[in-house]
């Protein structure tokens, strides 16, 4: 203990400010789309193909341009999208907030005028989703998130057997935290839920859908037509955006659903706006033109952030392999890493990182209301810091987790 | 009546198709931004003053920038407003909907749990405020719009006497579509309302602060500097945007009130984007600069406009002045005017006028409901079409309330 407090006062000398805490694009990925934002939609090109002036008001539901590019990224049909503003996790809050005030195309009740109702949130998952409920007064229950996916026999069991239940987030690919890629054979499980609640949606956030770190992005079942397959066509909400494939605070967002869904969707949307912008969704379909220009551009990216997810995972191998206080996860793809350490000592680790200079994700972000029942799990956000940066950032996270850990193993022995 | 009949049947045999029904900017205007759209972000110079680099996630509230350019638009300080994406109208709707999920600063109850919640209404007013009320089952009353603004004596009866009203529109200046511009004692009395409802609150739709067709804008008392003064700090939600000063389609939309509003704002707003468009605020200040930009700038829009309006009234004055079947206003600012005709006519107006190719603004929808009680109102709004065509619709225009008059006076004969 004694040499890793060495270790420890040696390192805060430095007096760091190092940040590990987001999904952030570094300044090298943001430089691989410079060329989007100039020269791209000049003015005797601002029409759509069917003729709308990208400059003025119109489209609601997006150019159909974009809702085919988008559409493509989740291999879907474009008259099952709506392309939406910047932002994916707006259209989720929209979703959730709509159907409170509004309820279903399926049950006309309000959400709101329901009573208690809940979500089920497979866990380790997005702290924002969590925001979201708990913003909103939506009870959150916990299931875990396996290799495979969400704990189908838990879920099934609580949405067939609680009409309260409304609705349960998934991150199918590269989840966040964890990187897992949802199995096929959950994907038709999810689909194939026979929910209590004739109300009950899926907030299916494929937010990494083509953000692979190597090679090719995992193939999955596409979960729409799986629902509609199974008698659930409007159990499904979906959505994705080019936040990481663009610009975090610039891309593109789409909510995808039924056909049905979708009308009642711009229904309800066409109140709240005439429209999002259709001159950044031009700027978007001419930069990438199709699904081949995202694959290559994709390719870009990884080759920019995987050595940033090696170094991570290796210095979590060369310092902690075989001391049996930690296991993480080796995603292919996403923006996480989920580490689990001895248990009882992820806040300490969070605050012993932090007085060495290095933000990490507050622990306990990765579960509902903050509240990592077992105190353990840590979320690493590799793609913002440069790499001679990140390299310390992992160093330090690694003697922390020691330092935390022997505390907590000297504390028991009392 | 048979040469009126006969001129209809002249004109419908062009078989036109040309539009006056909505404040869209004609191409003439959107060109004026054209240098927008290239050049003006370039990669090196994506950092806000602040250092924030605009590309990436941040800044819920906007750019320093933005924001310092959007409240010198309104004529407050920064901190007082939040720069959002392109929709105005959007925040007015997230405003509402915040309130009725959360209830606001002031009173914690959310408006949806308060039982039925009334809004005044100043009539005519514009379409869609009603659409947000009516699609959230929020009850409207009807309060007229007079010369200097809403009729006083009736909003400050309703407000102090009812705590289910819990709202109020107001097109403060250039109203749409009457183009009214609310004198100072109006704001004034509207400023120090004594509500039965400690959450009343004011949406101060401020569409039209710098758009004047003549000279420099109507100059008026600062609503939430008044607002605080009387002690109402917190009654006020200002909005304004840049859809009709940039693009329709992709402006700078802000939502201003008093500090402690705002706070309570970005909290809820914080669960629901990370941020807005930075590059696209970041254009704005580029292309805009400052007030005296903006100001440049309104005045090209006026000599596009202006004319328009001229030839509006011209014919108007021309064709009914004298025939006691009409009355119109001669706005100095906006994009409507606005036409009362012969008791009962209104409708029937907009289907002649459909028939011979004109779409206008259907009749009603300048009231609560679609309703307008005596169907007398039609909404102009000729910015879009070309002087040419707008011409011929004026010319429609006319004969068509000539004709439905004369329908409505044979009929009332009989």
């Amino acid at each position: 203990m004694k040499k890793l407090r060495a270790e420890y006062a040696e390192m805060a000398s430095h007096g760091y400010k190092l940040n590990m805490a987001r999904g952030v694009l570094s300044k090298a990925q943001l430089e691989l789309t410079q060329d989007m934002l100039t020269a791209l939609v000049t003015p005797d090109q601002c029409c759509t193909e069917s003729g709308t002036d990208c400059r003025n008001y119109g489209l609601l539901d997006g150019i159909p341009e974009a809702k085919r590019l988008m559409a493509d990224i989740l291999g879907i049909q474009p008259h099952k999208v709506i392309v939406g503003g910047n932002s994916s996790l707006n259209l989720m809050y929209d979703a959730v907030a709509r159907n409170l005030l509004f309820g279903t195309e399926d049950v006309k009740e309000p959400w709101a005028k329901q009573g208690k109702i809940k979500f089920i949130c497979p866990v380790p998952g997005y702290d924002r989703h969590f925001a979201i409920c708990e913003a909103l007064g939506i009870e959150m229950i916990n299931v875990d998130l396996l290799d495979d996916g969400p704990d189908m026999d838990a879920v099934e069991k609580l949405v067939s057997s609680d009409p309260q239940i409304k609705g349960m987030w998934c991150v199918p690919k590269y989840s966040n935290p964890t990187g897992t890629v949802y199995s096929d054979k959950v994907i038709r499980r999810i689909a194939s839920l026979k929910p209590a609640a004739k109300d009950f949606r899926v907030f299916w956030d494929n937010a990494y859908v083509v953000h692979s770190l190597y090679g090719e992005p995992a193939k999955q079942l596409e979960i729409l037509a799986e629902a509609e397959k199974q008698g659930n066509p409007n159990m499904i909400y979906e959505f994705a955006s080019t936040s990481k494939i663009s610009f975090p605070g610039s891309g593109v967002a789409v909510i995808a659903s039924s056909p049905e869904n979708i009308e009642e969707i711009k229904h309800r949307m066409g109140v709240q706006t005439i429209g999002h912008d259709k001159l950044n969704q031009m700027r978007h379909v001419r930069y990438f033109k199709n699904m081949d220009g995202i694959r290559e551009h994709m390719k870009e990216h990884a080759a920019i952030i995987a050595p940033k997810f090696k170094l991570v995972t290796d210095t979590l191998k060369r310092e902690l392999d075989g001391l049996d206080i930690a296991r993480w996860t080796e995603p292919e793809g996403g923006y996480f890493v989920s580490l689990d350490i001895y248990i009882g000592s992820a806040s300490r680790v969070y605050i012993l990182m932090s007085e060495l200079g290095v933000t990490l994700t507050p622990a306990g972000a990765t579960f509902p209301y903050h509240l990592d029942p077992n105190d353990r799990n840590l979320r690493i956000a590799p793609t913002f810091p440069p790499i001679d940066e990140l390299k310390i950032a992992c160093d330090a996270l690694c003697l922390c987790v020691r330092i935390a850990a022997l505390e907590r193993l000297r504390h028991h022995k009392k």
